[in-house]
């Protein structure tokens, strides 16, 4: 007698005549007049549950059996066999139920079988993977996760962990939560009134990383390929469904790369992540087809078999002033594209992802790259049909005096980036990268509507539980 | 014409007379009276750098090639040809040279090619890669990274990724860093005089995670078999070579598993990592042992081949009492073991890595299970050869009824863990999961002696530079 996961036994591994024992929870249990109760066991290994047949010849048949409520753990032994009914090709045949567990008062189980609001699910976080869309969630996540790693792995990238503390604002990527051990009772403070963060744990005053990306830049610049997979922070107060406070960033970043390099880059990343989820996922994907988006797995299908269109963003916002389409915000050659406008481009106009290029300097970070037209820098953005922006990303100014310009045209204090000059100083390279949201691939590809649903423990303002 | 890493010429896998680009940094140069300059350049791709041999014929010869110096960055086109000199297989007979980046000044370029201290490495974080050393250490980590995410996959386990914030102090690891955006000069206060952290970003005291057991705890009663792998974080004035205050943990978790069980996926986990990192990383591998720690290799080599010792704790002591050695702290049973008592059992008393199990329930957590004898808990470490613990872990107390008179015994408030509680109420399963402190696991296989030279840009108390 052996254990086997729920997805051994209704994948056919287990060959059929095995004993074998499953161990799990109950999703449902259902009583025939014959004395038979059929009880769904799933163990979060794949999306299906499995159906133990337990005949009332089980010991604690009467005891225990005709008890179960959902959500009690159980192991079950018996002999997998072919399925009579419909649905699945395998079940278990029991001869033994083990209750590990029951479920205190089945009335008030949180996770009672009944449809539940995504709200409610998430304030019940700790209980929810225990349904079918937050195990699907969270499968499809794992997913991603292992091919985005495994793709960088391939391609001999390395991953580089960026740190999270980080004492400069340096990239101005957005508003930034405070990390400190002071004494909030007592904050030491100097003669001329300022706080004291010499006196604090790092010396200094001391943040939560936006981005990894100028650290990684260094890593870059003597290891040429590599990539960072770790969480950065807004402390904005965004209380949106596509907003976190705490979510996970992929940045890759390769020297001797241009825009195209990257480009190309940020297309076969896409293509093989999605792949994966369609190969490796099929069953959560075809829950989500069906019950969340069902236009999902085509979305991914049509990303993995086109061509990514690449695209001046300065033709853009001609197409959009010519489309005859009214759009909410205005559309003007210097300011930044709005969601509505990249989905018209991406979804209408051309019905492909778009790689959107060359975009004004003035609405782009310091480090972006200038364009010998002296208007526009070599940053891009990846638009994807049914949900914009999805990944951005740029070639960085490798040009010292053209980097120090910027700096001083932005009056940015060059004394902060020393480190970053150090890198133009001393054997600098053409290098590029880019950044991709992991929870917004994770909205994307699983059809999720709010981004707090698709990451296990989401932090928003006002809200950290758990 | 291709480009090419260093790594592909020197494994042989271009054929000898193909022509390719390779781009990166020159280590050195060497002029012979002959008018030929060899060039050995590195990409980050593999430990040796490739020698070009560039005859005086190319272009720039005398303009640039022999004002090359350590560091400026080149792309080198030739072709690929069996080497005649000692060392390397394949060289790159050079037709073209072209120069990226000079060194601003070479005579105080920092990683000049002398012999440069830990130390002063520490300080040019943002370069130390561009060193043997670093670079090495960089992609052993890397290896190990991506070795564990493999292993985990392979074997079923998802990857979870458990939040950074928290609201809660509720393992008591250790002291914590407090998350904020209050106006630091102007901190809001309740009548009674206390702080308003209502008024703060997430409504209430938030901090960074000393660990996400926890929360991942309650994944595994749900998904049974998941781990997590990402920053943790300790407030704690320990500025010792084995301490960081940001560093990344490992912690799988697995439903149904007692404590043999994880103790077996402890052993498991290590040896697939070690053999990965001899097999992958041989080239870093070799330069550990020959510059840094002459044991390095065999020592993996004997974890790889040892059956792991099973001892109890209480064993241990008794050994430790009767073995006649004197150590600096004294041993009794229900005190917790010093480095150097772990150290005496792995590498004297039975020379292998050893799994120490069921300590005293007095000096461990909360959460970890009670044995039947009212004395222990079921609690492991890994004790390994030549750095002592590795790993600590524990079965979880999964009955309500214990883990109450737990938590009362420890006037620890009911409140506070009542989602923790609910995993209990609502079908509760044995359980079990460990931690691995990575950067720990990274100085273990490198041998390098100072934790803050295993990570990218390390963060201890009053540095958090970068």
């Amino acid at each position: 007698m052996s254990f086997a996961s729920v997805v051994d036994v209704l994948s056919g591994e287990i060959a059929v005549g095995s004993e074998i024992t499953v161990r799990g929870w109950v999703r449902t249990r259902r009583d025939s007049k014959a004395g038979i109760s059929f009880i769904n066991i799933h163990d979060g290994s794949c999306f299906d549950a499995v159906q133990a047949v337990v005949p009332s010849e089980v010991d604690n048949y009467q005891s225990e059996v005709v008890k179960l409520t959902t959500g009690c753990s159980v192991a079950v032994t018996g002999t997998v066999a072919e399925s009579a009914g419909q649905g699945q090709a395998f079940e278990l045949q029991a001869t033994k139920v083990h209750v590990y567990g029951w479920v205190e008062d089945p009335d008030t189980y949180p996770m009672s079988p009944k449809r539940h609001s995504m709200e409610y699910l998430r304030e019940h976080a700790h209980l929810r993977t225990r349904t079918n869309v937050t195990g699907a969630v969270m499968r499809v996540r794992n997913c991603l996760s292992q091919a985005l790693h495994r793709f960088f792995h391939e391609q001999g990238y390395l991953w580089v962990s960026t740190p999270i503390i980080t004492a400069s604002d340096a990239e101005g990527a957005g508003e930034m939560f405070r990390v400190s051990t002071l004494d909030m009772m007592n904050i030491p403070k100097k003669d001329n009134g300022q706080i004291d963060y010499a006196q604090d744990f790092f010396g200094k005053e001391a943040f939560l990383t936006v981005s990894g990306q100028l650290n990684v830049e260094s890593y870059a610049c003597s290891l040429s390929k590599v990539y960072t997979f770790g969480p950065t922070f807004r402390a904005e107060n965004s209380n949106t469904s596509r907003h976190l406070s705490e979510f996970w960033m992929v940045e890759p970043e390769v020297a001797f790369a241009d825009l195209n390099d990257i480009a190309g880059l940020a297309e076969s990343m896409l293509k093989y992540a999605f792949k994966a989820v369609l190969t490796e996922r099929a069953d959560d994907m075809a829950f989500f087809q069906q019950r969340i988006d069902s236009g999902v797995i085509d979305r991914l299908q049509q990303v993995i078999e086109q061509d990514f269109v690449h695209m001046d963003y300065t033709d853009a916002v001609e197409i959009l002033q010519n489309c005859g389409k009214k759009f909410e915000y205005p559309v003007a050659w210097g300011t930044d594209l709005q969601s509505e406008h990249e989905r018209y481009l991406a979804e209408v106009h051309v019905g492909a992802p778009i790689i959107l290029k060359n975009y004004p300097k003035d609405i782009k970070a310091f480090y972006m790259r200038q364009n010998d037209d002296g208007k526009t820098v070599a940053a891009m953005d990846v638009l994807a049909p049914g949900i914009g922006e999805i990944i951005g990303g740029s070639a960085r100014e490798e040009r010292l005096d053209v980097l120090d310009a910027r700096l001083d045209e932005m009056q940015l204090p060059k004394e902060q980036y020393s480190w970053y000059r150090d890198l133009r100083r001393y054997g600098t390279v053409p290098h590029a990268g880019f950044g991709l949201g992991f929870e917004r691939l994770v909205t994307y590809v699983t059809g999720m509507q709010n981004i707090r649903d698709v990451i296990p423990f989401p932090r928003a303002p006002k809200s950290a539980d758990f």
